[in-house]
């Protein structure tokens, strides 16, 4: 462990890791929800409930964008700022808290880290601290600037918006894709845009470069298309998330082509723009284009098992990440050739990071039965919209059939317990596990059960 | 590999022990739907149609006891009699097949096995596997003799059946009940005897008795409560099985205390008895003293997650083991603590083992997920029903929640096909993947990815 987690990241005295990033969030989380709760906050007279300003504070730094009042009409422009400021703090501090862990993880390890240059002589100082900061600043307005700038011009030329509102809108939803927060300054989130492929196409890059993380970012401006001299960290996000791309794009495209309550009444250009758009959204950004809550039951057991899975480690998206999904196929498939060692584009995944990705998975499932269990309890909706809205919270995804709107506050405060721990609970647990690991002092003999 | 798998038990020449078992299943139940065809089967005019016969044979063989037709009012005696007589041969299968691949497991593994006393000289021949049908005729004939006396007693005497009739009755369940099968003479399953504690005493003995399945009862009969003695394998089943059962007795009348629909008007012992009597069925008997159609989603996710682990190897009942569950937890809980070894009770499990576990499980999600992705596509019923139909399948459990018996065509045969793999995946999964097994030849250079 380096200087700066004995020294403090910010003046107290935190031991770990996983410390930092609970403190952080928890902090960040609890302010964000005193400003909601001001008066100049919302839009009508007085000022919201404690609940409504924790929840939509939590599913905004979690950058979930889970909702359970209208964002355009509840909140006024102060309470839609504070939002967009929420989120911006949220994925900045995710990508940023999440790099600085894996390069811990690395120096405990004795691995050279791609993220830093000096990360191999073995210490980390302020000056680390400082350059990984300002490689995700750049990385953040980079894609938020130019998405924004595009998403401008489209509201300001084809939709008739005053400039300033036209600015307003393209910087809301250029934090709001990049981030992967799915938060819309339209009631009925992107449904209105659903003919629209060229705003799809920007705010669909946007939310697949949040999505991919920083690492991988990094790896692609240094190496860009020289595919064998990635990291096996980069190759696996980009290949996991071309396939589950296409498994999604192809599955949501042929479920919901003839449902006319979603996208059955398109163009068949349109319901696969559509198709696609619902395939990335899960990964985890929560844009909608179309009802959920009309969606044929298929179209919610795939997006479900998407969303559980996510985007990118020291990404803006959330879910148990798509390196620790391919770890676990990877081991499957291993496992059925007979190799004893799991292995891909020529490097083996090391033991340690075989079991962390099961208990990532593991754990990750036992929060999710536990949540769905309450949210069974205390709401009167099937195992079947429980799942899917429990799964969305832990994801942080945001996508919703409509019941989060509808429920009372104890099973909105079971929503926020899951934003919380499915946002800090796979990167915390990730790092805690890899720090914790320790030699082997004596063994005990084998024995083996019988499985199966 | 030894000499019954080159000679081939059944004189065809099967390489494989995996082949044997797909080969054995898959004949028996094509011979019981050719019988279950014959007009004599019927109580009613006529034969049966093809997919009702094949649908009851899986179940009967695959002793899962899910029905599309009432079985005492469908079928006529003889009908009924091939029914038993499926069971039998089902379970009586299942943990000859399972039995004999343990021990090929230990040959190639080098191990001892607590299976037989010969094991450790490497060789097998047709007397050791004599020894082990003996020992399963045993232990079965033992068990279902003293559980049809006990039954036929009780339906002689305090429910006034004429001797013939209560003999029949009593030596059906239980058959059916050390079987796992839950295949029952009444159109209400069990729900008739929810007030008969003595009754539901004696089948979910039964019950447990077949769910721990033949190795433990080999270690039991022989080495008694002296728990030190007991082979690992022992070790975990005996305590997850009390764990499981804790937990789901716990919970269950929790869940269903109050719910007139099912429990609720009952006296607080009834209550808790039928509590109990829930939690062991879905490991995996599928008995039901209430409807699960009127039960409360949080029972329904419960019974879901526990007909999904299910019960011993070679045993009875169905299900991913749970063996397969405990060493997974094991792994997290090692994961955890920073172990590097995942201990239990002073011993090591190989990681040959934890991976296999692994892909037991993660394979049977995919198997589950895939499944009920045709249900509810072919059928008009919501998410939660057909995971819990899917899973009762799957785990070869019998419960339903009354979709079963409304399904169409292709909807049955999407659960004749997660009845058969639910019922020889896990085996021949797990079985196949220790025979592959490969040395290491040359490894890779390590490399890690970024977990959570
Ligand atoms: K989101
Ligand atoms: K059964």
């Amino acid at each position: 462990m380096a200087a700066v987690a004995r020294s403090g990241i910010f003046g107290i005295r935190l031991h770990h890791p996983a410390q930092v990033v609970v403190a952080a969030f928890g902090v960040t989380i609890l302010a964000g929800a005193s400003l909601l709760m001001l008066p100049i906050a919302t839009a009508g007279p007085g000022s919201t409930r404690p609940i409504t300003a924790l929840f939509t504070a939590t599913s905004a730094v979690c950058v979930t964008g889970l909702v359970t009042v209208d964002t355009p009409t509840y909140w006024s422009g102060f309470g839609q700022g504070v939002i967009m400021l929420l989120i911006q703090l949220g994925g900045f501090g995710i990508m940023t808290l999440a790099s600085l862990a894996a390069i811990f993880v690395s120096h405990k390890l004795g691995l050279r880290s791609r993220l830093l240059a000096r990360a191999e002589t073995g210490t980390l100082d302020l000056g680390d601290v400082r350059s990984i900061l300002f490689g995700i600043i750049r990385f953040t307005l980079l894609f938020e600037g130019a998405a924004a700038l595009l998403l401008t011009l489209r509201f300001w030329i084809s939709y008739d918006e005053g400039l300033l509102r036209a600015v307003w809108l393209g910087v809301f939803h250029a934090i709001s894709a990049f981030n992967n927060a799915g938060f819309a300054l339209f009631s009925d989130n992107l449904m209105g845009f659903a003919g629209d492929e060229l705003l799809l196409l920007v705010i669909g890059a946007a939310v697949v470069s949040g999505g991919l993380g920083f690492p991988v970012w990094l790896d692609l401006r240094n190496e860009r298309t020289r595919f064998t001299r990635w990291s096996l960290h980069t190759k696996l996000v980009v290949t996991m998330t071309a396939a589950l791309l296409l498994v999604g794009m192809v599955t949501l495209t042929a479920f919901e082509w003839d449902n006319p309550e979603t996208l059955g009444d398109r163009s068949a250009v349109d319901t696969v723009a559509n198709g696609t758009f619902a395939s990335l959204t899960p990964r985890t950004a929560g844009f909608n284009t179309f009802d959920y809550g009309e969606a044929n039951d298929e179209t919610i057991l795939v997006t479900t098992l998407l969303m559980f899975i996510g985007a990118g480690p020291a990404s803006t998206g959330g879910g148990v990440k798509v390196t620790t999904a391919a770890v676990l196929a990877l081991m499957v498939w291993a496992e059925l050739r007979g190799d004893p060692d799991v292995n891909r584009f020529s490097r083996r995944i090391p033991a340690t990071a075989q079991r962390q990705a099961l208990s990532v998975v593991l754990i990750g499932l036992t929060a999710l039965f536990a949540g769905n269990l309450l949210l069974t309890a205390t709401s009167p909706f099937s195992i079947g919209e429980t799942l899917f809205e429990a799964t969305s919270a832990f994801g942080t995804v945001g996508l919703s059939t409509g019941i989060t709107g509808l429920l009372a506050d104890p099973p909105q405060a079971v929503l926020v317990v899951l934003m919380f721990l499915g946002r800090v609970g796979p990167l915390t647990l990730g790092t805690a596990l890899v720090l914790r690991e320790r030699d082997k002092l004596f063994r005990y003999p084998e024995e083996r059960p019988i499985i199966g």
